[in-house]
């Protein structure tokens, strides 16, 4: 991919139907319920209103795109996992083995697993093959990737959305796998936001006291090695993030170009999310946040988006293991919009009992 | 029902199957993710086998059990909402026009209304009719009811458990409608923890500010006027409670009895939670929280019981409107317990791998 086509595609982002969204708004007031009162499901079908520019919408179709590369700064220990593990839960996402993918086999959801940078061939056809390089170089010591292979890895992505768009897929979650990832999440949000590694690192997957601070220390180096410009956010991606965050990047803008909804799945997800709204911020309104993750860079990056998650279940798998769950809650705010009675309807019983008693039914205690 | 009888009850009560938790809890240790990753859905599935005494566990029959009643305490104006609508909303809940009931026709959750005293008759037949009284007296002037109405109540909740039970459900909700029984709910919360009006009192479903100072004022009058005596639930249910807390107290302890999991849904529910744990504290292990409550009660009763809710929505409706959506998350905490790979599933892959490779495949950037 060209940066002019990125320029492009970012400058074809249409914000949300404010007129479905206002619909939409007027039927949730006409439903039998006081305002406000069913809280993130009404906010949740408003802003799917304006995401498809309908009222009324459904989630038959939901589909996970898993992006899964390896990490050069591995080499540093900075993980707790193998990194063969990137490989072999790839591979075992199809099978429908690991944790998102036993939810989304129970639930219904499409999974599709694709390999942006896993540092070896893959030898299983389950698993896309659009590797852009085997693995990144370690960000401690030279930029992660090339600008040509971000920009290449934000193109799968924008392919993936515009497949599931194709597809006539109505939701998209966007999990990943990639050991080491955390610190390419954390240095990226570092980057981008201003903050200390301090302030944006976790312990990943569970890590020891010493490959925590080897962590902080590693995001402290490259930051100051590479110095990434936090207004360009392809010099971010490029110098201290990932093939998987890249990729996901790409999934995030061609959700909104589609006008898909984008469910945003813990800590890695989130901050490729928030690459995506830095470079349009009109991609913001098709997000919406799983599970509050963990990490401690979770939750700067959600004040980032000014969005709030609807499940709270002290989750820290990765994967996009809250997507299914978050479907399945998108969809109930959908039963809502469709199904719920409005006060007119609702108030039929209440005409048909004064019929019933002469008016004067409703006395306490008679 | 009889007092003795209920001593009986609460006296055959046992603990949850230790047995089936460990084994449960070592499950969870063989799945291919980094321990406690799963968060919450890990504590949800070793819950489930601690009350059914099987690590695997499917939730496929579900039952939302609504307590409907009108409150005396309404004639001192701490409502928004005109008290017709407890029994319209009651019917209304029956032919799934209403927030819950929508939801839960959408999830296939089965929902049974049983009127323990609506202050008319009702006319629809969908309603089960166990009426101990037409409302309450007025709680602020008079005890709610008497000592054995308040059993009788209980009554009706403990058999429409032991239904559940005879029928195979795997699951009950409890909810509510009952106009003004945020009042009496926050009456009896001060009254079991020796909280003020002020503490424990929220808006309802929305009250202007002087309905607010009044619903606060009308608490502590009624706290003065009868000192109910917080170690003694029933005695507190009679004087300042309602007939649907009471028997929604007895479907708690009808679930433990039963050894059926309860999902608690909002404020009013979790009061009656919090008093048939005070009866017996073994009901705590067979509950589980569905989404946090607006009411500022909410988080003091949730801190007596020791337990968290998964979902965070802002919702306020009642009805038990969460518990067709806690429903779904209990059911993906089984899929997990049920169908994810162990680490020595997961593993063949590796081993596979290994072979093609010839055991040097997993360096970084070959």
């Amino acid at each position: 991919m060209t940066e002019q086509r990125l320029q492009e595609l970012l400058a074809q982002l249409q914000p949300a139907d404010q007129g479905a969204m206002d619909a939409a708004e007027r039927r949730q007031a006409e439903l039998a319920k006081p305002p406000g009162s069913l809280g993130k499901l009404e906010e949740m079908g408003i802003r799917l209103a304006g995401i498809t520019g309908q009222v009324h919408n459904t989630l038959d179709k939901r589909r996970i795109l898993v992006l899964a590369a390896d990490n050069g700064v591995f080499a540093e220990g900075v993980a707790s996992t193998p990194q063969s593990v990137t490989l072999s839960q790839a591979i075992n996402m199809t099978r429908h083995l690991t944790g998102m993918s036993t939810l989304a086999k129970f639930y219904g959801d499409e999974v599709v697993v694709t390999d942006v940078g896993i540092c070896v061939d893959c030898p299983s056809p389950l698993v896309r093959n659009r590797k852009i390089r085997y693995g990144t170089a370690n960000l401690r010591r030279e930029p992660a990737m090339t600008w040509q292979e971000c920009l290449d890895a934000i193109g799968v992505g924008l392919e993936l959305a515009e497949e599931a768009a194709r597809d006539g897929v109505q939701a998209v979650g966007v999990g990943e796998m990639g050991i080491a990832n955390t610190t390419t999440s954390a240095a990226v949000l570092a980057a981008l936001t201003g903050n200390s590694a301090e302030a944006v690192t976790g312990r990943g997957a569970g890590l020891t006291d010493e490959a925590f601070a080897r962590k902080k220390a590693v995001i402290d180096d490259a930051q100051a090695l590479h110095q990434p410009d936090p207004a360009d956010v392809v010099d971010v991606l490029q110098k201290v993030g990932g093939l998987d965050l890249a990729a996901m990047t790409g999934v995030f803008l061609g959700c909104a170009l589609h006008r898909i909804p984008a469910v945003v799945d813990g800590f890695i997800s989130i901050v490729a999310a928030l690459c995506a709204v830095r470079l349009n911020p009109l991609v913001q309104q098709v997000l919406f946040l799983s599970h509050v993750s963990y990490e401690v860079g979770y939750r700067i990056a959600q004040q980032e988006l000014g969005l709030s998650a609807c499940l709270e279940l002290g989750m820290r798998l990765g994967e996009g293991s809250g997507c299914p769950l978050a479907f399945q809650i998108l969809r109930g705010a959908c039963a809502i919009m469709n199904d719920m009675a409005t006060f007119a309807e609702a108030a039929i019983n209440d005409d048909y009992l004064e019929q019933l008693r002469g008016g004067d039914a409703f006395t306490v205690n008679p």
